[in-house]
């Protein structure tokens, strides 16, 4: 996966603007230097993106010398400027862009994407079909957009089997607290519902894209894997697989991967995820073996040679796209689509409209923090929705929907009640932002802290049995 | 392999206009027809590569309504034009177009794809290095192009290790003799250099380009390795590979595949194989997977993980698109380059510059044909260099470099006497047509004969084991 956790990329306006004048630049270089066509086509195919991308984050067309903020001399924009950037939202598996600070509008995104809101009336079905509380990520939007949930509903209802898939593209041995959000979630899903799981690591991908040996990202992979098994995985009903590894020891996913590479063109996955004539083989085939797990057969040690078992995938929007081509290709190939669960992106420590990044330690709360380093970072980088000062604070109060510590309470803080009371607090002006902050520090520095304990008891032996292809524990019809 | 041993694709000049024609048409339908961007955008680039095709074959321009032959009122050609049509053949791994009954010209192919001629120098160090009188497929040019040949040699006179690797698309139950000139080569490097052989049969490619399921593409692969094997293969030195099976069971195989995968881009496919937009991601990427197996890292269970043993492609010239891609990519990846030994085009029944085709019982002699079928074929359907009557034939003598059962001969009559002598006799008005096929047919009756026998013996276990991944025996330093 490019990343089901969360897309790291979020690009200001301004850095918008300084990358499509840096574009223009090299471009003219090339064409100075003579350059070979293969190599100028490719630079300006670049550049007429990041136009698009700049066209679509502020809703104007790029002008040279003009950036963001500054007094376009063509430009009538009034006040609804601002509400015209926010309203074009960038989102695919490599970059996802937004102005605003709130992050990406959603409601947006899931009439952009065609998907359908988890709306209560779901939320209150998923109840009474597991008799369990829905999980606070579910009851607070965090996993807000869904495909086919009703039928996957259906099917359980019926007795009906079904199968969770997600995964993580282990670009480094880093993963932050973000990244865990789709495992918490699945995790619970597989508690609830009690059924089969497959995990899938892309080192390939991270192979592909990266520059990674093959052995530096398998080796990703597995310390990934352990990060993931510490969220509590069963060991008996969970299968981890690394691509590298589980291509060359599996005889159906091959087969399936072919299947669905004769299905999909060139032109489709350059309109589903921007390819360039300029992009790797590799690159270009791979959105086919994020494809096939969400087919029974490509697990044969687990559902034997069923083609009919259906997947239901969580994963963070911005992985959609793959799974849009899934879905497309599904029944060309006899296979039921698989369905989604569609979470909202983790913001940076920075705010909601700006990037996060495994290279930038400060970008974001990593599992392997210190309390000490945790409360340095949220006190020090926390995008704070407070005023700039006490009086004004108490005055006329903070915003919790440009404030990071509130959105990551809104992620970690379980209980209902305590949230509530404090947006009011905080709204209000009544808690201030070193309040919560605090509290914010005191729910992560256990968890944190319970994590890595976790992590520690994960042996090498662990590890490879949730990657060893084998029978998993569950009784379908 | 699109097919290693041989392309089956040679359009007559009409035919090549009628196409360009017919596809004129369809564009215009087309556009007429309000049809996606896509669909016209991918009409008109084959139209243009038809065109191109045209131009190759023919020496000049397509011109409506001026089909080849006719009187093209702005064409200044002379006698010359003959020439030029026979100057520029087409040959990729799916098309070999030619418009001279001789067939390709080999001289001009090797200048174009940069290898180098087996000249009789090179044949006498093989027959040195071997102590081994030389294949009658070196001493007649049959095997007539090679890259780093001596490479390959120098190492084996310095005791290094290299193995040989050559394959089939298996397309259709249905081989011809045409098919077996690869094998029946490499049994003889197998048994001179005495060095492991591996052999893929490309079921993915065929899937991924033909109208077949899965299952049928891999039964085809298992059909078309029994005749391989009745070829003659050690079983101790052999391992005969489906990519669909083997890519599963491999832990090196498809690590390989996407080492390539990353280093070659779609604009270099594109150049090399005249890939498209509207290809499918399957075809765009295939090329690394035939590419895989020139490196011995491929192959753990013979190999272990030794990157560093040279490997010989023997292979139809058709296929070195494949392999000048794998040469290219070879030293960004660390990996030692293939060297190759290419052959000439067996000839169809009809003439050389003929379409061979499995779909046409009568365009060669088929491997499950019987006596009297081979009779029957050989008389009927061989074109003949011979005169139109005896009178004229005994007056002039007939022409050996155009006569398709003389070709025949070359390839499998293996005393050079009494071919010398047939060709004197022919060429004088010695011999008529009908005795020079009846010389074909006491060839080619025990030949397919004892084919056939050797084919029974090949029981579906003595198939399992050749396609079984395991050790072979060898002793490399």
């Amino acid at each position: 996966m490019a990343n089901m956790a969360n897309s790291e990329a979020c690009a200001s306006p301004l850095e918008l603007f300084n990358s499509v004048t840096t574009q223009g630049e090299h471009v003219r270089a090339l064409k100075a230097g003579n350059a070979s066509k293969d190599e100028i086509d490719s630079a300006v195919k670049m550049l007429l993106s990041l136009k698009m991308s700049y066209k679509a984050a502020m809703g104007e067309d790029y002008k040279a010398n003009c950036p963001p903020g500054s007094l376009a001399p063509s430009s009538n924009h009034g006040p609804d400027a601002m509400i015209t950037e926010a309203e074009e939202d960038f989102v695919d598996p490599w970059t996802v862009q937004t102005s605003s600070a709130k992050g990406i509008d959603y409601d947006k995104l899931i009439v952009r994407f065609g998907s359908s809101k988890i709306d209560k009336e779901l939320i209150n079905r998923i109840e009474r079909a597991t008799g369990q509380r829905p999980h606070h990520f579910l009851r607070r939007g965090i996993f807000f957009s869904h495909r086919d949930m009703n039928q996957v509903l259906d099917a359980y209802e019926n007795k009906k089997p079904f199968y969770l898939y997600t995964g993580r593209g282990p670009s480094s041995e880093a993963m932050h607290v973000g990244h865990l959000i789709p495992f918490i979630f699945t995790k619970w899903l597989q508690d609830v519902f009690n059924v089969p799981l497959v995990i899938q690591m892309t080192d390939d991908e991270k192979y592909l894209w990266k520059d990674l040996t093959l052995d530096q990202a398998y080796g990703y992979a597995v310390e990934n894997a352990k990060d993931i098994i510490a969220c509590g995985f069963d060991i008996n009903k969970t299968f981890i697989f690394s691509d590298l590894d589980y291509m060359g020891m599996s005889p159906g996913f091959y087969k399936n991967v072919v299947k669905i590479q004769k299905h999909v063109t060139f032109n489709q996955v350059k309109g589903i995820f921007g390819f360039t004539d300029s992009d790797s083989i590799g690159k270009i085939s791979f959105p086919a073996i994020q494809a096939a797990p969400s087919f029974s057969n490509s697990f044969p040690q687990i559902f034997g040679d069923r083609t009919d078992i259906q997947c239901l995938i969580p994963c963070a929007i911005d992985q959609d796209p793959y799974f849009r081509m899934t879905r497309d290709v599904a029944p060309k190939i006899g296979y039921p689509k698989p369905a989604l669960l569609h979470s909202t992106f983790f913001p940076a420590l920075q705010g909601a409209q700006t990037k996060m990044s495994a290279s930038d330690p400060n970008s974001s709360i990593f599992l392997t923090d210190t309390a000490k380093q945790i409360k340095t970072k949220v006190n020090k980088h926390a995008f704070s929705g407070g005023r700039d000062t006490v009086e004004e604070h108490r005055q006329f109060g903070g915003n919790c929907d440009v404030d990071v510590s509130f959105m990551y309470l809104t992620f970690f803080l379980e209980d209902d009640d305590k949230l509530e009371q404090i947006r009011k607090d905080y709204t209000s002006g009544a808690m201030l932002t070193g309040e919560l902050k605090k509290t914010l520090i005191e729910v992560l520095q256990p968890l944190i802290a319970e994590h890595q304990a976790r992590r520690k008891e994960v042996t090498d032996e662990i590890v490879k049995e949730f990657m060893t292809p084998r029978k998993l524990s569950f009784d379908f019809q």
